[in-house]
């Protein structure tokens, strides 16, 4: 099937724009929408300093974990319902959207109770099932690209999703899987680039998962706001030498504040064209 | 966590032996098992007519899908819980043991009235859920190892089947995903040595989606077996011109034939020791 | 060994300055530089024309192939010493220094008559005795990270020049092999930051080759400014569609002035500290 | 261009065979060659065991590095010109051709004069002048395949060297690239078939680099054997825990006559078409 012909196509100018409570826009070409949050909820506390702290950097949409997959049968695995509800506490306190993962379909309906977006992760970006059923609940869903999808692959899960019932899909690039060593993934710019030049739809970057390593992570989010992307997703942490999970690649408050204020610098004029 | 602290690391000699019905058997370190069918169950006519040819060439385990996960939205999906009875009378027919694909956790229960050995695809085989409920079953599990898994990733799910509950479990290598475009995928056979000399568990190959090209599959089932590994999964079709999916990789049964006869030729001193 | 025991190794906050005519230098931390110009050397007109452009952009730096590697031996090849000459006249005709590859260890005294700093190519990275040859001339060399080759190795071939006699190095990062099919190769910006961080040699970036697409390369080159990097090099060609090579990712006239007055409008304190 | 309209193109049933002295052959259908003997020559002493295990074991060809290419310039490098006559005698002591690795177009004189046939090793695949170089000599060629070399690239290599005067080619799969960190390589035998199908040159495997692992060597082999191709390659030394270099992946004596029995017991039906 062409590319073209798919109904998440671009077809001109105009780009989509998702849309999430308060006041909350991704997309559309005059935004630059920051979410910003902890790997996973741990606790009550965690999640009310960290969500302080992503409203206050001008953050709009409070990420974390709830249900975390995982690698080893042997690691942390999330708080589960009770971190789906500290999370939506925390990002009402503060005014901020929320999105946060559902692992499979039997767990969509909890999720969708709590959350004002539902992400797909990287792992299940071709679990056909899992994308009709969180289209068919018809709420923003935020659409990981697995690590070693293609630009194509990526954009027919979208499909999957925007048949089911819901376009109001953001689409992430995360990093994908080389040859590299020397960082966790290998962040593929250029593919987030070809996502938004193939699609309507707002395509973000996720830094923290795309290289692994905190100091490498304000940079790149940096580059991403300059190529004229639609957001970036980064993991913060109060104290991230003490996270449960993905420690080493989340910000700490200063570095995101850096970010923040460095963000504000980069002049509209400065930023490519989408 | 060490891999040699996993429940399906390998202890010693001794390898696990995978039982199904019909006396058929895989791993262990006696056996090469032969699993050939078609990509999808089409028919009735079409899933006899298969199994007959497997039968005579001395298969033992039919292979085929009844719910296909495909890249587009708009591909066949295949024929669904019809298409699991007719592949359960064909294999009765002939004898066989039977293998399916499980596409989520919503469909195992469907899908485990009627086979003997639930298949985690690759694109599932970090569907953690998943793999938690079909070990849960305590049947035999066929897990496909993901086109961009690890050795050590893949290892780690077939423990969450085992941790779940059956540690009747085949592993399969099917091709990884590289730079090269002469052929589908990359049919890593490293790894799948690798996965022998660090697990307990049968490994077999899928040479069908390993290369993409039907001319590759009798040499790549060949080597397989020299190499000492447990078995072979491929695809074969009546009419490979008018499959409905991956006619390009399956065999014809002039090619199965010719399969079965050089396999017959090797004798076991020629194999490599596992 | 350890990478920090390299003699091009990172020591400090310091980072090393290549120094080239015209009052040209590259790294040191303050500088963003610019090297443009035609994938190969076609006529004198032509490159006349390209330097005018360049120079009017705030380039400072040419680029130009008078040799070209081909991967087919039915492809141009480039003018060869007439090249030289011509891209030499253009250069210092419009105040630019100039850089050029030279490709094998038989060619290094003629190139080096001509040029101000050695391109070795991305094919050329381990060829060791091309690197101990320019190194051995003790000129400013540019190193083009191979297409496969790890941060560590680049780093090491590096060290071969650096040993054989010159430290006047800049590295370039200009995309990686990938399974993704939808740019020429994956620009790995991850990369050039690991090589920043590991070595005190300036790092540039080169979006022309990274992506093979023209419409990529402004965005990519501005992203190259805010990660703190120290320069880009892309490619021009007053009508690219004319161009004897890599026409489709060359950018047009148009598109350099877009480049440079975008890199202008991005303020020192919006670029990521290095 | 078209690859069928390469003069190495394969243009039917008939596939060249390459010559060597000792009535040695390689390629043409009926031939299965062994190529073994050290990584680097190290002693008189060394090489001349060794050749005396290869020849015993059905060996045709004494292969071993007199210059060595290493990605850190700290490594040893191999004992030059005195490593070519060393190699030399122990070849003509025991019957066998010899085949040796030339670095740099500065090298091909004097490596001609001593070995029979010319290897352009991994790095240097696409450094055209020295392809032009070597099959200027109209010498057989040893040509392996770039680890990060797609099958067109590797038959356009050859295509240079064919051009420039040597049709007496062979190419050799020694493993590629991958995300996969289990084995040193990724031995890539579906691109090994390619090369074969679209070119009438002999092809061979390399599984002590494409594995870097000793026990998965002689597995390896077997698998090459009944692929239908013309030969493999093996490092092997006397005590490989002193080996210089590569010693994990080096055969000792006794697996190497592991691997000629197992070869021995194959028999021509059981190997797959050409």
């Amino acid at each position: 099937m062409d590319l073209d012909k798919l109904k998440i196509a671009r077809r001109g100018p105009e780009r989509c724009e998702v849309c999430l409570p308060h006041g909350v826009t991704v997309g559309g070409g005059a935004n630059f929408t920051l979410f910003a949050g902890p790997c996973s909820v741990e606790s009550e506390a965690q999640i009310q300093e960290t969500a302080a702290l992503v409203a206050a950097a001008g953050g709009r949409v409070l990420r974390g974990g709830a249900f975390k997959p995982r690698t080893s049968p042997y690691s942390f695995r999330g708080l589960g319902g009770e971190g789906l509800a500290l999370m939506r506490q925390a990002a009402d306190d503060h005014s901020l959207a929320m999105v946060t993962e559902v692992l499979h379909i039997g767990q969509v309906d909890l999720v969708a109770q709590y959350t004002d977006m539902l992400q797909v992760g990287s792992r299940n970006m071709q679990n056909f099932e899992l994308l009709e059923a969180v289209g068919g609940t018809g709420m923003p869903v935020l659409l990981k690209r697995g690590l070693a999808a293609t630009v194509e692959e990526t954009l027919m899960a979208a499909e999957y999703i925007a048949l089911a019932g819901s376009e109001q899909i953001v689409l992430c690039e995360r990093g994908i899987r080389t040859f590299e060593p020397s960082s966790r993934n290998t962040l593929d710019l250029n593919s987030a680039l070809r996502l938004q030049a193939l699609s309507c739809l707002p395509v973000i970057v996720d830094p923290s998962h795309g290289t692994g390593r905190r100091e490498m992570v304000v940079p790149m989010a940096l580059a991403t706001r300059v190529l004229g992307l639609d957001g970036v997703m980064v993991e913060i942490h109060p104290q991230p030498d003490q996270a449960f999970s993905d420690g080493a690649q989340s910000l700490d408050p200063a570095r995101l504040d850096e970010l923040a204020q460095k963000l504000a610098l980069i002049p509209p004029e400065a930023v490519a064209e989408a």
